[in-house]
């Protein structure tokens, strides 16, 4: 490179540092808009001096700097501390300064040989995670994959080798017809998993639960029987610790006892869950979780690191490479000068796997493991905070009795329906309250928070706490801003 | 957060981009290392002042910043203009800053709501891509994946879902017995798609290539013909653009009309090919590929943008959606205020997606297409630069005539082997040069180029350059450094 051009391009580099750093700081700045919301086609069609159409032709570096800031201005504060829309949120300094070093290293997770730090970072920083699982002295396998969906679907695949090896190279014909089941409230990444895999959604059975979103074991054990009566085979069992709605936690160790008994494969997910196994106070909600045989556990939901950091951690050594490897000579020459037990590539469906463990590796360094322990039961705290404070509140109905995690589900009544009795016109109604007040929020930039239905229940808010900037200040102002907004629909 | 803390952390990000600008600018500089290497043992162990154990206690601020210079001083400089090794290398600083960019609006791309931005410039350069296809008019679907291997996974499954979406709901037994063809010089992701997805990788066949690694049409057409007199059912072939050691192009449009005569589903894999579309010169190479009913294409391998950056490409639009669609109400409301068609997550095997579009956006504004092209062009004039010097040099022979791609295959013969005919003793010999010539390569740090056999060929280097930093006298320094290495094996 040229020197003029070489300093130019790191004098633009530090202006969108300059950027990147003024955004950072307004983030935590409860005076600035959490959105500034537009539209699809008002974007489409151009704001002043944002075009997001591509051209042959180069355009300056200043005109790049007004993109970089249109870019940041047009979107959505995920650290804001009234941002409560996701079950990831917050921006952890620590954890962003691990991705931007991650993106300046620019490698790639296949090979000791291209990523000799990360591989070993990530292979130590999953033993420690299955020490705090329990499995005996954190043995076992792993790896980050892009996301909770894709670690729950390893799960699937590695349960399926174990049981009936011959598919991989034989195809699902080589089975009898294989039956997983999942809760009913559980993500739907198993049923995607189901749908990708070829074992068909029709062979995914969904678990019943009770009223906070658990699945009831008597269910589970009924369905099994149910499924051997037909003829099929039962090969794999869900427990969700953590719901993406509720924040509910099954029974592992009942649903363990069931999956000895029958010999099935007991996965745990953890996805938004696992955290809590970083707190002494929280842990036991996971109880069991030593039995499963594989853990999804998503360290960026509850713990704060940045998007995106997911691992499926394996009880069992060597089926994860069993289960995947194609032993591509190319890739995995044998025939290096160091131990290539260090390449991980070939145990997992991709090739080229970014880096996602420098930002979690670099945090828990900060932080110790009891910084995240903190910072999991401050979260809670505040859930516990907000339950206590609109339970029996006039105008809110809480879906289920008491936080499970940090998930507070609950209907703003708004006053013109407080007098109706149930009837459906009411329920109606109802269910268009909570994207109404979304909508205004949205519009308004003040704060974001998700709602959905769940079976029968119409339209509802789901309050989740996973960001360390979050105040009881901030509780109150969502809970003023939903007044706010809702009192007059 | 207290301001004093506050204070303290912007100043610690800071520090870290100090680190990394450091970084940057050494990692152009020529008499920088490439590597400073050091086995797994050594790494663990721990260097001075690096542990890479996890503790229950924080470490000081002073501590972290160690970490962050100690990972890049032990890594591997991937920019570096002398790293050869893999088919994504370099660091354009403009697609670095968008990565810093990403990392700091930390959002995801499952919907609108939380990525507005990001949405529309996925959707935009995705019908760009499209266009350079030459589908009509840009039309049809695509995604960014995490990676070639997802993305030819992604290629599989709608493929399958197109013929027989009956799959979806009941499995691949209610489907026949379902065929998938490659080269035999294809990417193995293939392979592992055929594994994963329950096809069994004894029904995903390999086909005979010519002597520069190109699918011979005929053999395919037998190979249906084969396949269907046994009675299964031939559903799709992946046709490779640009193969991963020789660079090779499958010739599309004689493999298109056998895909049309037998109803089969075309692919194309241009993880490492498909940036050549950009360049009026080199295009040709992927002639027909406009007839494909899928393509996978990875900027982040010819076209220099930071890892990952991979798409998947589809000319039926609708496809990925009724493919993968689970329609969990808790993540796609229908009854936002806006419109929801540009809700992607439901169309996904993810459900968080990692935000890539970002840097290969900023990129390509600021380089404009023909920027890419000049890159292109440059990176295969390299490439043919090297083979001429090389191709009847003493010591060297070529493993194929011409280069195909950037590819450039050769063997460095020791004089030591030089006069010995053809036997089993000379191939074990030449087939350890490679790798110790690697080996020390590696540890004088500097450069790295990769290695391979293929088929019954010995291990031999395969040059590649995607880097936008190397130059010509880079090229004379490798052949230099091979030869100063192997002169006494």
């Amino acid at each position: 490179m040229h020197r003029e051009k070489k300093k130019a391009t790191m004098q633009f580099l530090l202006e969108v540092v300059d950027i990147l750093t003024n955004y950072v700081k307004k983030t935590f700045d409860r005076s600035t808009k959490v959105l500034d919301f537009h539209h699809p086609h008002q974007l489409l069609e151009g704001m002043e001096g944002f075009n997001l159409e591509l051209s042959d032709q180069p355009e300056s570096l200043e005109q790049i700097l007004v993109d970089c800031r249109d870019t940041l201005k047009y979107g959505v504060r995920t650290g804001h501390p009234r941002f409560f829309n996701q079950l990831s949120s917050g921006l952890d300094i620590i954890g962003l300064a691990g991705e931007w070093l991650t993106s300046t290293a620019n490698t790639n997770m296949f090979t000791y040989e291209i990523a000799p730090v990360f591989v070993l970072m990530e292979q130590l920083t999953l033993k420690k995670m299955r020490e705090m699982i329990g499995w005996p002295a954190g043995e076992g396998d792993g790896l980050f994959s892009p996301g909770g969906a894709i670690s729950n679907m390893y799960s699937v695949m590695i349960a399926r080798y174990k049981y009936f090896p011959e598919v991989k190279t034989k195809g699902m014909s080589a089975a009898p017809r294989l039956v997983l089941f999942t809760s009913e409230h559980s993500h739907y990444s198993i049923k995607k998993a189901g749908a990708a895999l070829g074992f068909g959604t029709d062979n995914v059975i969904l678990l019943s639960t009770d009223e906070r979103g658990r699945v009831i074991p008597a269910d589970l054990e009924a369905k099994i029987l149910d499924v051997k009566q037909k003829g099929y085979v039962p090969l794999f069992v869900n427990a969700t610790a953590g719901s993406t709605v509720y924040g509910a936690f099954d029974p592992i160790n009942e649903i363990a006892d069931i999956c000895e008994k029958y010999n099935l494969w007991l996965h745990v997910d953890g996805a938004w869950g696992g955290g809590l196994l970083m707190s002494r106070k929280h842990r036991h909600k996971l109880n069991g979780v030593e039995r499963a045989n594989s853990v999804t556990w998503n360290p960026h939901k509850m713990m704060g690191v940045p998007l995106q950091c997911s691992a499926i951690l394996v009880r069992e050594k060597g089926i994860l490479a069993g289960c995947n490897s194609m032993c591509a000579g190319y890739l995995f020459q044998p025939d290096k000068q160091y131990d290539v037990t260090y390449d991980t590539g070939d145990k997992a469906i991709q090739c080229g796997r970014h880096v996602d463990i420098f930002k979690f590796w670099l945090m828990w360094k900060a932080k110790g493991t009891i910084g995240f322990e903190q910072h999991i039961d401050k979260c809670l705290d505040l859930s516990q905070y907000l339950y206590n404070k609109i339970n029996n509140r006039e105008g809110f109905q809480m879906v289920f009795d008491g936080p499970q995690h940090t998930n507070v589900c609950f209907w703003y009544i708004p006053p013109s329906l407080r007098g109706m009795s149930d009837s459906e016109e009411r329920r109606e109604k109802l269910h268009r309250v909570a994207p109404k007040i979304k909508a205004m929020m949205m519009e308004s930039g003040t704060t974001m928070v998700g709602y959905q239905p769940q079976g029968n229940k119409v339209n509802f808010f789901r309050m989740v706490v996973s960001n360390a900037a979050v105040t009881q200040s901030d509780i109150d102002f969502l809970v003023d801003e939903i007044e706010r907004l809702g009192q007059d629909l």
